[in-house]
């Protein structure tokens, strides 16, 4: 099983990295051969570098992200609610989101789903 | 599908029946066949009636449920985050949790997964 503190500072690790606006330090926070939904329904990106270039193309946003609320913590799921804030179409604008990061014994992200839709889109 | 509009009043509806002390209220929520899973890796409770006994028991402890987020809507997935406040033990404790509610197309609660662990439960 992955372990707890790990799990938590993974997700402080991707909340960093959009800060610093990497890509390359958000994939290495997953597994070679994850999977990533985002938003449910949509194509699912499969594989490391698959994964990379996803993130590298949000971040053309200026997307950060802000934690709005504890981690929660179970078997080996990490889930959190966070707001993402970025500028798009001539102005700032927020999603409310929620990650679903399920890891591995090596505590890297093997599944990540993120859960928002037209409601949770504020501003634009 | 279903209709986001009625999944975010399950939610709420949800929220009031734990301030009514109400598990046939929330049962009603569920769709005959439906499943919940809380916490994560618990045993599944598999149907109406096994839900409503589910529920009746956990609000032994008097569980009342306060929204800390906007439920984020996508698909056939609601999820939101929340905290528990309970009495246990002799004093007031809370537990921060994320639920999932997936639905049918009668905007049915069709499974629950709720993520909590260790570390999000405070006062204990």
């Amino acid at each position: 099983m992955p372990d707890p503190e790990k799990m938590v500072a993974a997700v402080q690790a991707y909340v960093a990295a959009f800060e610093a606006g990497s890509a390359d330090a958000v994939a290495a926070l997953f597994a070679d051969d994850a999977t990533v939904e985002d938003p449910i329904g949509a194509p699912i990106h499969h594989g490391r570098e698959a994964i990379r270039a996803f993130y590298a193309q949000s971040m053309l946003t200026g997307a950060k992200l802000s934690l709005e609320g504890a981690v929660r913590v179970t078997g080996d799921y990490a889930v959190f609610p966070f707001a993402v804030h970025l500028n798009y179409d001539g102005g700032p604008k927020r999603i409310d989101v929620i990650d679903t990061f399920r890891f591995n014994a090596a505590n890297e992200v093997i599944e990540m789903r993120a859960f928002w839709g037209p409601t949770n889109m504020h501003g634009f």
